[in-house]
């Protein structure tokens, strides 16, 4: 098996478990935040930056490096990890969210979707075997099936086909992978907001035996509130032995009712995101570094925070840097976003450890802004 | 006196000088060259990093930093230094060459310049006297006398009324400086393309006795052959025992070519600026990534160079980042560049002190491809 998944402890207040995930390129301690470096490169960042504010494994996708710069490309440098200079573990999507949240031209058939390159119009076709042969190419520690991503809102009739195509791919997926012993592969649980199409999802994805399962379709437009009852319903029914990943959630508040229901890694490009358009995350909710109050702040843009950035600039000279277009600007604030979520959940693995995630929630919704 | 120049010995082989330049913020090995932060940051880069790349001293641009984000502001924040968070030596220009490059309506008059911001259009005046007290408020280790920057061509009555406002505003800008304890006046000489006005304002500015002297109006369209002839016939008459500054120069060739005749500080945005573009400054010449030969390249962008960009990228990477319009690319780029100029530097430095510059020279020319 490519990777083990290591049980710690689980929480006496909430689901919450503390884990360690052992892969091919390091131990990473779980519940976890994955930093999402869409184009082999996360946004703005260099791969020791990273690791100085406290990532232990980052997302890449496979519909981006497919299109640009190719597979093959990155096979002939050795893979992503050699390719772009980052030796810790990596985990690619399978391309299908991309394939049909970028593409209003696509055609799903039980062989695959045909689809427009979102570049320059050419047309391609991924199917189940094609995006485990891309990503058995790049080369990530963990791959994902592939998938049929079902909408928000989606019809019972839609969301039971889309699920049931989802479990026959992922059959293909499982027979197609060439490197097993060090690539492992997820399966994803689709069904839409339907609790029963869920559980049958769930139940038909574990009996392929999988080292890991995602949940996929949330935080698609839904409401949070669905979210976490679908994700309540969904965590008892998965084993506890392998690890559960919950596909794009990433907001703070997301991640602390995430990990309380059972989940063990997030991924989102929140972060990186409205850094580019200069909004902090911090302890006392979000900076939007632009506004005009912050013109003589010479405060860092978190008093709580320890980073790079909050130690050494003030949020006059980062809004300063904003108002310039000066690319340090957004350099400093996804620094920051990314150290502040990923001590964000240092604190939450701190907590289930001591039994407390339930205090934690509370503290940090209420004292540090984020209510619910 | 704010700043003391050391000089440790004088090439046998060329006109070249090595030294030592002490300001408040620590001691410069010359000669050298300074990378450009114009709006309070070299572009893309932390401080940490420029120091990392070599950098002994930094310069940053009156004229950008008055219109946005204030001065005031500045001096608010504890200075430059404290604000862009950079505690090494700092050398800031007077606004004078923006002043009239960036505004076509412009009126100069005896008082100083009144013009109209790129930014927005808003009327502004400057004199010799404010741009001392920006300055002043900036807090930089060395600052720059207000002056008339000759264009090329000018005739010979314009050059000669320019070089005397000069020296009649370099004499206001003395009695205008309020911190002769911390920060350095530098003189700027004028004189055009004209042998006898140059050698005029060199004498008329050396009565001055300011703790340094640069060499303006040169690199502004007039042919290379004609700046290093008259830096060939300035330089000498030039002070020993002060240093010699060659505004806005700092191409790889103009580097050496002007250590030779004497210089002692350079600075130039090329180096940042033809980063942003995919162009690497390497010893085999300029490397333009984004073109398709570099597509499978897997070595780095200057094989002979120890930076970071070139321990641990392929140019093949730093070709998809650009294609891609990821900032990394730029960053790695900008990085490599002032690597290399600022290590090209120190190659110049170490030949001065074994006289042999002039072996150097052929070598770098021929050798590292650039062909004078």
């Amino acid at each position: 098996m490519a990777i083990k998944y290591e049980l710690i402890k689980e929480c006496k207040q909430s689901g919450a478990r503390l884990g360690k995930l052992h892969t091919p390129h390091g131990v990473i301690d779980t519940p976890i935040f994955m930093p999402v470096g869409t184009q082999a490169t996360v946004k703005s960042l260099t791969p020791e930056e990273l690791i100085e504010l406290g990532s232990q494994i980052i997302l890449s996708n496979t519909y981006h490096l497919y299109l640009r710069p190719g597979n093959d490309l990155i096979k002939k440098a050795g893979g992503l990890h050699s390719f772009m200079h980052w030796n810790g573990p990596i985990l690619t999507d399978s391309g299908g969210f991309q394939v049909f949240s970028l593409n209003d031209l696509r055609e799903i058939s039980e062989e695959g979707v045909t689809f427009r390159s979102h570049l320059d119009g050419s047309k391609h076709f991924i199917s189940p075997e094609k995006s485990i042969e891309i990503q058995n190419d790049l080369g990530a520690d963990i791959i994902m099936a592939f998938d049929e991503c079902t909408p928000y809102p989606s019809s019972y009739e839609y969301a039971k086909n889309s699920l049931e195509r989802t479990i026959r791919w992922a059959k293909r997926c499982i027979k197609a992978h060439k490197r097993k012993e060090d690539q492992a592969l997820f399966g994803i649980i689709q069904g839409g907001e339907y609790k029963d199409l869920r559980e049958k999802s769930v139940k038909e994805m574990i009996e392929l035996d999988l080292p890991g399962y995602s949940i996929g379709g949330l935080s698609v437009g839904e409401p949070k509130e669905l979210m976490y009852d679908i994700i309540n319903y969904i965590s008892p029914l998965m084993p506890k032995e392998k690890p559960r990943y919950l596909m794009g959630v990433g907001s703070p508040d997301a991640l602390v009712e995430g990990v309380i229901r059972g989940i063990d890694m997030f991924d989102c490009v929140l972060q990186t995101r409205i850094a580019r358009n200069g909004t902090a995350m911090t302890s006392g909710g979000r900076v939007v570094i632009k506004n005009s109050k912050y013109e003589k702040d010479f405060s860092p843009l978190d008093k709580n925070c320890q980073c790079y950035s909050c130690k050494n600039y003030s949020r006059a000279y980062i809004r300063h840097l904003f108002k310039a277009k000066e690319i340090l600007g957004l350099r400093l604030i996804s620094y920051h976003n990314l150290y502040f979520t990923l001590n964000l959940m240092k604190d939450i693995r701190c907590a289930i450890k001591e039994d407390r995630l339930l205090d934690f929630k509370n503290e940090f919704f209420i004292n540090y802004g984020y209510l619910n």
